[in-house]
């Protein structure tokens, strides 16, 4: 059978077999999506919309309307026109076609400050992109660290990308890091090096510190969506925000990719957007759920990483653990699904993401059975 | 600035710069969708059902129950499970992963046969794929003729992309002439050629010879989606069926194009699926429509390919007339919008695609026009 082996070559998803051995009874520290429920007025505005317009394609690029107010609604310098945003369905393929339309694959590589979503670097294997890695370590609580990262940079890497409020480890870059770095890009002069910032837990936020990049350094490329603020995973509802130069060059790969964005979750996404503080409609429960989730862990005994943002908490199980094994055992032995660290990169290994969306007893019992099987605790 | 080159090659679409220049008054011959609106029933149905259940990911191939009832509905030997389904945002990204995931850039040729759509070939022409193209003829009247396009195959040949019934042409390949070219390519021995039959418009069929790839070869992938059949361009909800050794290769790379399809949009092609009947709800409109189309081109003296199924008409402006300028004459001069042949392929030249969901009286207005631009007529 004919494939192409860089396809091919792509391990399947561990966090997928993990999920597939769940039972009923488990406790779900494994999921990456809300288990709040969406508001569902902007489901029937969008029906209403649909019912007066029809359900046609909207241009390539999205909706001018929605455009519009994506770019009204961040205001970042230079991305703050409709025409530095992609609507894309879901930011899944807003980094796809921001690595595959900026990055030639002859020459370029991509940097993944680690640990990380695994989704870059497989994004970077299958269009045959070089790949750099640089760690965030844990001695530091995995802060990001700006030095380190601009220490890493080669004359081969060519964008850098940045998950902060982090998955998996729940940091934050600061607004200081995220100008260190952006100094240091600045200072190094030639051919413009990209920041890609996945801003996906940006409503999701506790510290008070964060930097966006977009506000700091010209050549961000910011891609985010309503998925994880508004409940809507399911609506793949996404956008990336560009500049003027580069935006057009990632729509031409767009428009082969998936052609459009879905029109009704346009309308959605434009409804939550005109609604005054739409995509902050959950911050509060994360806030208190994220306390709750705190003094649970502080309860088991468990060490973990400073909440900045998200929803996760990295969980310390033990130096030199191999947390694929563990994760597996304490799915069957302990009936809790959490994500193995290894998976978002070496440096996290020892480590588990574990969500808190979950109702917060179950995300207590889960971290005191966790605690159950880790082989270090905290010093009390 | 740092670019994909590949990506930086493709050519922006002339369709798209057509209908910017379009005006209010103008006849609308290009669009390449359906003018009716969709039945609002499936939009509260899924609205309700996420009500009860939130809108959360579905897994990354589909919702379960959708690919069954997809694999259900068409009953294509081989194809027939629900693993064999992909669902995926629009039948654009099923082409996309299809050519993606089987092809192998370091030695395969897609075969596109023409007059086609452009974006196979753009596909390709952005995953740096080697592309053969074998044309259709006019003087055939575009018909599909397996004898050409099995000549053209070479050793790179891997995948033959036929669109039937034909965005631009709107012939359909005979059941006879589909098992003709199974045949050569089974007889062939070797690696298997996959045929990727692009199904968008088989609910809008008026030919009664038609043949499906997928009842008579193998190797066959079928794309579609509900988009002309239901009126949903928007909702961006198709699929691909693959055989079971080919479905988890395109999954691999569906899952970081864009991780998996709108939850939505799925349970409004559920409930159409188990609606009897529910994907012929145009059908009829379509038929009518077809037959009055035809008369006002017959009526208007322009020489056309037989209307064999799809909303288009291939319609004979002149031979050598280069329709482009002639497309932008039309425009400008007439006030009518109709698509230059040019871009479907060179054997497609002197020809336009005209679509006819417009109102009636507009076609025929429309086609009107076009006879007063075109250098030939059709003897009486």
């Amino acid at each position: 059978m004919s494939v192409n082996p860089r396809v091919a070559a792509i391990e399947p998803s561990v966090i997928r077999a993990l999920n597939d051995r769940k039972k009923p009874s488990s406790i779900d520290l494994g999921m990456g999506e809300p288990s709040l429920f969406p508001t569902m007025r902007y489901f029937e505005l969008a029906t209403q919309w649909v019912s007066e317009h029809g359900c046609r394609y909207s241009p390539n690029a999205g909706q001018a309307e929605l455009r519009e107010a994506i770019a009204e609604h961040y205001r970042y310098p230079n991305l703050d026109a409709a025409e530095n945003a992609i609507v894309t369905p879901g930011s899944q393929e807003a980094v796809y076609i921001a690595i595959k339309a900026l990055l030639d694959p002859a020459k370029d590589a991509l940097m993944v400050v680690e640990p990380a979503f695994p989704s870059y670097a497989k994004c970077a294997q299958m269009e045959g992109i070089a790949l750099e890695r640089v760690p965030m370590v844990a001695q530091d609580g995995f802060a990001f660290d700006a030095e380190r990262i601009a220490a890493a940079i080669t004359p081969q890497t060519r964008m850098i990308v940045i998950c902060s409020p982090s998955n998996p480890t729940a940091r934050t870059m600061t607004r200081a890091q995220c100008e260190q770095l952006a100094r240091a890009l600045l200072a190094r002069g030639g051919e413009p090096v990209y920041v890609l910032h996945d801003e996906i837990y940006r409503e999701l936020l506790y510290a008070d510190d964060a930097g966006w990049f977009a506000e700091i350094y010209p050549h961000t490329i910011v891609v985010n969506s309503l998925s994880k603020s508004n409940a809507l995973t399911g609506m793949r509802i996404g956008w990336a925000l560009a500049p003027k130069t580069v935006a057009p060059m990632m729509l031409r790969a767009h428009v082969y990719v998936v052609a459009t964005s879905n029109t009704f979750a346009q309308r959605i996404a434009l409804e939550i957007f005109r609604t005054p503080h739409g995509l902050e409609e959950h911050a509060a429960f994360y806030h208190e759920q994220r306390n709750a989730a705190a003094r649970a862990l502080d309860d088991a005994g468990l060490r973990y990483a400073p909440i900045d943002g998200s929803f996760y908490a990295a969980v310390h199980v033990g130096d030199g653990v191999a947390t694929l094994p563990f994760a597996q055992q304490l799915l069957e032995e302990a009936d809790v699904v959490a994500i193995p660290g290894s998976i978002f990169g070496a440096s996290f290994e020892g480590w588990l993401r574990c969500s808190w969306v979950a109702p917060i007893e179950r995300v207590r019992e889960g971290f005191l059975r966790i605690a159950g099987k880790a082989t270090v605790r905290r010093t009390p």
